[in-house]
């Protein structure tokens, strides 16, 4: 009895999803084909609907934290859960900046003439459905949600079972903004339930979705990537680099390597290994240890870093190919940029790498010889952003080098369809 | 014992596809680099090489075909599998023209400054190492690694089985032209083994393989996708339509639906499926009708097409959801350009669908409200193919939406990267 009752629970589930598919689907027809103005109505009206409704918001969002704080999650995971009036405005002002951005659909990406006289052009589409899958960070309800409905396409949502009450005070926010702009509301859809069997039964629904976007840490992403039988535009690990070759000039090598790593430890464009050229090692290296121990980082050095600065604790093999997200730098003196470059294709994550040198030569070899979405040549890796590079916002920053690579904003987040204009041609 | 020979033989088999992926990583890595000139010297050896051995691949073919008559094969299978010096002649012209056309790697696809003075570009990069797993047409290993090579990406070729002898004697041919290119023997590789089990084993690849690119029919693509943990570039079927208006010229109508279906019928371009509006029906109809009946195309239609012609046959439901590859095509009337659109929305394979019309804004809607990769007004659906839209050379039609879509060249075998140059910028 308890197994059927299992079984018809999860074929209900089944049904359920699979209503949710269709509607995004079709809401996704309908979208596809909005103007930029109903879409920015909607976005500006869910962003007034966030701020008229911080009240209700807040107060879901105390039921997810006290039940939360049942579980037992970490105060770091508390800190991601918990919304304030501060963290509501950024999602409001962040959907307006979304508004803002130019529509990225129907761009003519490229346009040319054949000799037989068709006329051909590319046109930027959107991809359809997005399925985003989360862990309890309620905020990111907000912000994929706008990119995906600027760039055209249905959205549906699964975030952390922890932010359920929170997230769902946000969505019904995305649904007046949608209802503003004249627009289905299953342009965005939560999953309607904590099962977490709503996930696997998601990841096969490759006929309705036609991309996963998995944010959170390493293990959920495996988890997605494994089971998903719908494509995934991946988010994995920063292991980012920077090498300070001996040309670097010594206020900028610090200046650089301190912010790449010390700004803020926790997010995937932080260092987390620092390389320098050997005959910078006893000049440059020491300032910056220095300024790193100062400032309370732990630094992990092979047997050449060791020996400039007691602090320094001795690095094992695992350093080099770990993403510490925290106060801690691997350190390791090298010959020259071949040595970084070599290092860098052998254990970094293909994220983000920093050159500083004053040898414009040097600095190209190293700019072409990396195998990494984002490249640096004299600035700090924590500019691997969106926003940084002008895109408004992001959902992410891909790993992958299929559709995505680096920072996805709304212009990643679409297709392109060719239209070809004739006049009565046929193939010989 | 013979279940531990088993065990043993596919941890061989294992060994062997490692040293086959690593080896094509660390080739893509040198590939990547390579100047133009020097993929194009690679690219002219290969083609003179398979001119200088037309003996030996021929014979090679003569042993493939009689163990395919052995084994059985149909006529089409054999005719695929068939070379024969017009056709050899064929792949090394081939390989010349990827050799003429623009090197894709290296463009700055965009470029910007921020306002702190960070300059950002956009820059396409190889992908890496692509799997392409194909039937037994031996002429798709030239092809394919052709089109590799010149998008700076190592290939692992799998070709069907019957194909093993001609497959090889063709790579090896691509050997020499790397060799005189002074390139890696490791850019272009053949599975080396006829083992099914090979092909489970490199869809595992995920670390090696960047992407897997099937080229055949639906069972083939369908394995691959339901099997494969690295993203698939999908080239499924194309339910192909025509349709035509009531402002459509009736000659220009009659001409694009006639080669639409008739040119060849084997091409995923070819139209399955003929749409007509109401009020075309009884003038242009009729006359299309007659045209296709008289070239021997069986026409299968609904109530109101029967009524036009004896010769029409009725048309089922699984009609209008078939690709037929042959010299047969389905026939509705519909009621006006929406009803067209919703139809091929509804049953179409996103591929290639054309309008035939004089009335502008009624073209506009059909190349806008359609979700299909190539959308064409007063043209023939035949002119979906890679070298019809210039891009020289093709691996496939993309029915997918993620990376690639529509024909699949050099220019969509690549990615890009982001290189940031400063002046010691930090972030604030």
């Amino acid at each position: 009895m308890a197994l059927a009752s299992q079984q018809s629970q999860t074929e209900d589930l089944r049904l359920v999803m699979r209503r949710l598919g269709e509607a995004a689907r079709a809401a996704a027809a309908r979208l596809a084909l909005a103007s930029n103005e109903t879409k920015n109505r909607a976005l500006t009206a869910a962003a007034k609907a966030i701020r008229a409704n911080a009240g209700k918001i807040l107060a879901a969002n105390a039921a997810d934290m006290e039940g939360a704080g049942k579980r037992g999650l970490s105060a770091a995971m508390l800190d991601r859960l918990m919304l304030d009036s501060k963290r509501i405005e950024a999602m409001a002002a962040g959907l307006e900046a979304v508004a803002e951005l130019p529509d990225p659909i129907g761009t003519v990406l490229k346009e040319w003439t054949r000799p037989n006289g068709l006329k051909i052009a590319r046109v930027r589409v959107p991809l359809g459905v997005i399925g985003i899958i989360y862990e309890s960070r309620p905020n990111v309800t907000a912000d994929a949600a706008g990119l995906c409905l600027k760039s055209g396409n249905a959205a549906i949502l699964r975030g952390g079972s922890e932010s359920f009450e929170s997230s769902n005070a946000i969505a019904e926010c995305m649904l007046e903004g949608l209802r503003a702009g004249g627009l289905p509301e299953a342009c965005v859809q939560m999953v309607p339930t904590r099962a977490r069997e709503a996930v696997g039964i998601m990841l096969q629904m490759s006929d309705v979705i036609d991309v996963i976007i998995p944010r959170g840490g390493r293990s959920l992403i495996e988890r997605v990537t494994a089971e998903s039988k719908i494509p995934v535009i991946k988010h994995l690990e920063g292991i980012c680099h920077v090498y300070v070759s001996n040309t670097a000039d010594p206020e900028m090598a610090r200046k650089i390597v301190f912010n790449s790593k010390m700004r803020r430890t926790g997010v995937c464009g932080a260092a987390e290994t620092l390389l320098v050229a050997d005959a910078a090692a006893k000049t440059i290296l020491p300032l910056i240890i220095d300024d790193l121990a100062k400032a309370g980082c732990e630094v992990r050095g092979d047997a050449a870093t060791q020996k400039l600065d007691k602090r320094v604790v001795p690095a094992t093999e695992a350093d080099w190919d770990t993403e510490y997200l925290d106060a801690i730098i691997s350190v390791k003196v090298v010959k020259d940029v071949d040595e970084a470059i070599a290092h860098i294709n052998k254990h970094g994550s293909h994220h983000t790498e920093s050159i500083v040198t004053s040898d414009a030569a040097e600095a190209e070899k190293f700019l072409t010889n990396i195998d990494s979405g984002i490249l640096l040549h004299n600035a700090s890796t924590q500019f691997a952003d969106g926003g940084e590079f002008g895109m408004g916002a992001e959902i992410g920053i891909s790993t992958g080098k299929l559709h995505a690579r680096g920072p996805v904003g709304a212009e990643q987040l679409t297709s392109y369809k060719y239209v070809v204009r004739g006049s009565g041609q046929v193939r010989p």
